[in-house]
């Protein structure tokens, strides 16, 4: 059992339970600490330790939770003053069976980050694998932007982890890195789950640099930080409030939803951009399930309860847990019955158009459009855009929206559809009226064959 | 365990387990089986009969499955030649563990109908429960119009089981019968899933009156009969195929459905109309997931596959059991991705329009606008109607289509907008293309207070 | 949904949920409420009222925890003072839906009992079905032994609540009792688990009898109250616990159990006697794990923690779940790797014998021998028991020890061989050292045909 | 999703999905294919291909299953005349959305032998992985004593295998092999899921010799091959039959289990030593169930049923899973009510004697006790023994027990206590009466440190 990976979706996040002989550490958990204390349960292991490789900026960490439950000792890097835990250090050793676990301290990301080597203590001398955090992903490094003026000196520390610290354990050792593909910890991280420390030197492109082209590479990175980030940071580093002991959503009748939203709930759709566009109830936000972990804490402000709406009501416990994830414990509730039930309650409904990119073909150019591209820079940059689009990054559009000329039909555009919705609703909450979601966006308009602009 | 009721969804089908003493039988079981295995292997129960109340038409009956899986005897009444199992006739009694199973003939419904009748031995003399089949419901009892013809006196038959077979077992006897609200075998079928005879006699309208006037309402009764019986009818007298074996509903890629499509097959979109209106694939029959069981059997037909079209892929599962019951054993899989996958590949994309109520009422008169209201004539009459509407019932719209004026812009209309988009996507693939459907309905029309005509 | 059924198994405890438009009712809710949250979520109600029968003895209530939970509003009887709650008088009325609740008092088990018959709003009149609580069981009545001296006032109590209030809501009233067979709060409830009120007038034993009949039958009746009913009661009128939050059952290393045990620690084996006979931990108590909620509860004590002892560790949660209904709240784990793994730790272990209903035939007679069975009084009577025998229920079977020679071989003796094993360990725990148990018991020594005395 | 790994416990067989864009292969399937088909179709994969790495001995291969149930591809080396799936040959490459998979010839365990190695298109030099099949695994090699008379040849050629094929794939690729710890398929395979080439270079101490070094070992490795190997070399050579389509398990009645048992059944008591020596059947065979896949296969017979006798009845699924993947299709049912509804119909009962260590040390030297070690040989000699010890291999103790002195008190004896009571449940069916199992055996002798002989 060495290591078991248990990932959560939406951030990519990457926590580890790493067992041996009766015993098990927990590297980074999450909030919701079930499935360790059944992985445990299901395998005769008693969680002792937790080791926390950095404080965590996309999530609330669930180290003390854990702690609650088993009484493990919580365990972090020294150079950040936690409120909870016991500081290691380089070169701290731990014995989990017949495993041992070797602290590097590995600073660049953040300060006080940590990577763990595990070593078979038959083998004391050769690491298997190594819990790199947010130092090293498959195909990327961690960012280094947390420290405003002092990005070439991150960048630098990061490098000197990376080559002084873990490539020296070696190439065939495994890489357990703290984030998957699609987390906003990384700019790039590739889709391998598997790899190795000998793998990335030879294909991460971040790694082929000397260190004065790496710190370049780093400080020119441009990387989006949503809003929640800042209370992650003080959840993370105070030790966050206790998971509300009762995760039950209730269904909640349409004179409720109303009542919440009068004073000031966030309604969130959780649909489609298309069945958002076929009717919405007015003043919602767009955000499609999956999306919720990556989006949600772009939006929503932790001092309003948030109402799920959604199709058929199926499923809603995986969006519960990755708003509690974000640290959103005030969801109120779900719509009973879905949005139908509030179209049969004979309430007002509202509207978004939607277009196919052969439809947005035929539109491009016409004076009453207004292009509204919300992808990021890097993608708009690099994959190109089509003429006459707007820019602006769907995570930072709030404060830019009195920019946009609401004369016009504006079309919201993106990578593949999901994000214009988003857009989209933002409009719609400003008072918008005609607003569009180009379906597919840029991946259909590729699948189609169109050009683009660079 | 007197008895266990499984409910089949959609087509508001009861079966029974009744155990005791080790052994069980069950009455009138589904196809997918797995639910009858496991409740009785919980139970330390083998399944040693299978009662069949009468040849239904609604499902395929799944007593075959069980005698191969179990070596269970498969009973039905003696007044049809089924192809396998074996008759029982008035009076017959089985023994299971401390109960006793008496079969009363029942005919009226079918002319074969039996219910069957259980006491615990220790009481041999007064029943506890009855299984009634399709003879007796809580609030409504069987129709009887499968005779054409014999209406009069399917409906005096029916009477005389009820009179002289059912009720002399006694006011406190509970009723268990094979169909709750929602099934097309009753016109009314009330929405109280626990009954007594007693209860029954005092509060169900149709047994209010003497023989005579009872006639008279089951021969003025209206009843919808989708495609589908008829092949149920077959399946159910010679003994239905088998399941397939492998039951797993594989992801399809784009392509893959393009070229099922282009081939004939079905394109189920299980969404919600809202979805339906914002964006769908040319050619898709919109049937929304709950209302698949009691609306599929009415345009699907066996010859062609059909592929599933969703908006997340959540629990298609339980959508495939609903048409494996129908004896749609021909589905091909699901579009990988959901429709967004379609739209991401640039494919054409279709929508229709929605209304809220209030938008409607905006539009009435409007000689550019057809009202096409989908709801069966009984709760168009009995509920009343908007002016100028024209009522066709949705199972029936097919052969009607020519008859509606292309050049209008047609609103469909039905009781809370789901049946509404059924009828919009009839229309769409007929090749009519300005098409909008009432979100809510009448259920949302009477919620705003308007007014209606009767 | 009216009602569907809760049955907690060991104690036989029914609880309901009552649901109609979007609203639901509990009456007497269990601790561990989630079985409720998520079946009114399905059907999206929301939990608005619960409702207690009456105080129970049995289990800890869990109308607070659904309260703080969905923010219900609890409701008991007014005749005892509950220190929270709303009180209830005969003839309130609660609409929830289509459906009226209806508050009948119905003192005699306890004083502040009632009952609540449920009726549909479009038949006022009539009740549908009635929730009895403790008063009526199916085949039984409740026990009214709980006032030392007032036996007879409560039996004639409960007789008019009976023929007074529940029996005119007519014969053909669905039965819906807090308790089915196998409660301690009846003496013979029987197994059918539907019932109504014409079908216990006519079948239920106790329910034959005039006034006078009736209370001094009441009177004559022997039952057995657990040492924990204490704690309930305290627990049900002031409000109990919190529930834990966390309810993981951590894995023990057997160090660890052997510290737990040295310091008083509840050792308890829930393996079946075959395998406490063929080894196990010395001082540890065997309750095979059905009998946990019926017996634990006479043993077990709330001021030390209780360590689970099981053979594969498979599902051990519904047990621990049994404990924490009895509000033994303090289990502190299971042993990891089961008892295999104090056997591998080379730890001392003891054994008790086994032996057929034919080697006990061989030893019957012998003066080195003492038959010890451990059945209740009434069944000892009743079904006869074997010459020689010594009875001492197996609930009382403690303080009597002391009585026990401890020269002799102790064969322990019950109704199937379970309730001797947990005889066996006991008097293993006090020294005893030559004690076997009865493999089948009398259910064997009947199977095989052996004569027996009375 | 490179690679999900699926293992099948008990024969710690490791099967691998590999999944990209879309499309997926399975390597090394087993036959109950629900876990391949539902990890698919969650991630919107289809199966497009099958790999089998060689013919396997230990498990019915799924290849057919598989490919029945997706239409997928089955492909196996070229070295051996399967009946169906198509060959490949070293340097075939096939491509699975942006990964390749290339064929490397690796002979030595069989001659029909390959392994697997994957790359990410972007880097199509380097290997990320490699799928070895029985060549290599985490601390051993595949076992090389199939071709009686060419153990060096084919030791030769696995080391060649090793050293020309899969080592210059580089150091830093992962290793994901076909067997983990405790499979018959290795002597001695290690503890650690994840490795890589160059950790296994360094640590393997197989390794570490050169070409003759390397095959003097091989030819000195001694392995068990149980009965049934036969029997899955010809099924998986001819395509094996289908899985039986309802996998249910009946419950069967006493009377049932008596009829079978009678006409030469298997009873297969699958509870621990423990529960065995307090109370059995007659005749039966103790296979505690954790190691049913390793052990079933040495005694049971394709030719007689197979009843499962069981305590609790819990979670018997898995260990029928377990018998259908050695080809065991001939499941009976299990003994409804577990053993106790045995006892409880008076039939006859055996018993077993236990000891814990300790007694067994006060007995060592009685001349009336026969102590058999049924450990194997290697751990016989590694760990040392007890004096006076005889020792037989539990796989091959039937043909032995003619030799066993039937006067003398039998003390069975092994590494932990669980595979001296499969000792001691076959003795006893040859009609010994005095045998005990030492509970702990080895395990607990050392922990209580007591002395061995080498």
């Amino acid at each position: 059992m060495i290591p078991e990976r248990i990932t959560s979706e939406g951030i990519a996040h990457h926590s580890y339970l790493v067992g041996s002989g009766g015993e098990a550490v927990v590297i980074d958990p999450r909030r919701d600490i079930g499935v360790y204390l059944e992985m445990a349960g299901r395998n005769d292991l008693r969680i002792t330790r937790v080791f926390e490789t950095h404080r965590n900026e996309d999530y609330v960490i669930g180290s003390l939770e854990l702690a609650r439950a088993t009484g493990a000792t919580v365990h972090h890097g020294a150079a950040l003053p936690f409120a909870y835990g016991e500081p290691v250090r380089d070169g701290d050793r731990f014995r989990v069976g017949s495993l041992e676990i070797r602290v590097l301290e590995t600073p660049g990301h953040t300060e006080e980050s940590i990577s763990l080597a595990v070593s078979e203590t038959e083998s004391p001398k050769r690491a298997l694998a190594v819990f790199t955090g947010d130092a090293l992903f498959a195909g990327d490094t961690g960012r280094t932007d947390f420290f405003p003026g002092r990005e070439e000196e991150m960048g630098g520390t990061l490098y000197d982890s990376l080559h002084r610290k873990i490539f020296p354990l070696g190439d065939d050792v495994i890489l357990c890195p703290a984030h998957g593909s699609g987390s906003v910890c990384g700019v790039n991280i590739a889709d391998r789950d598997l790899s190795t420390l000998g793998y990335e030197r030879a294909v991460n492109p971040q790694l082929r640099h000397d260190r004065k082209a790496f710190i370049a590479d780093k400080v020119a990175e441009k990387h989006h930080t949503p809003a929640y980030f800042r209370q992650m940071e003080r959840y993370n580093l105070q030790g966050p409030p206790p998971l509300p002991p009762h995760r039950f959503l209730p269904p909640l009748p349409v004179d409720r939803v109303k009542e919440l939203a009068a004073a000031g709930a966030w309604l969130l759709d959780i649909r489609l951009p298309t069945s958002f566009a076929g009717g919405h109830i007015p003043g919602s936000l767009n955000l499609w399930r999956q999306g919720m972990a990556a989006f949600a804490g772009y939006y929503l402000t932790y001092d309003q309860p948030v109402v799920i709406i959604d199709e058929f009501n199926l499923q809603l416990e995986p969006v519960h847990r990755q708003l509690l994830r974000l640290g959103f414990d005030r969801v109120a509730g779900y719509l009973a019955g879905g949005f139908f039930a509030w179209a049969k309650a004979g309430e007002p409904i509202r509207r978004a158009g939607t277009l196919s990119v052969h439809e947005l073909k035929g539109r491009l150019g016409d004076p009453s459009v207004y292009l509204l591209d919300v992808r990021d820079r890097s993608n708009f940059d690099r994959f190109g855009h089509l003429p006459g689009a707007h820019n602006v990054y769907v995570g930072e559009l709030p404060p830019v929206i009195p920019t946009i000329p609401r004369e016009k039909e504006i079309l919201t555009f993106c990578d593949a559809g999901y994000k214009s919705s988003i857009a989209a609703s933002l409009l719609l909450r400003e008072g918008f009226d005609r607003v569009s979601t180009v379906l597919g966006s840029m991946a259909a308009w590729r699948a189609a064959g169109f050009p683009v602009e660079r």
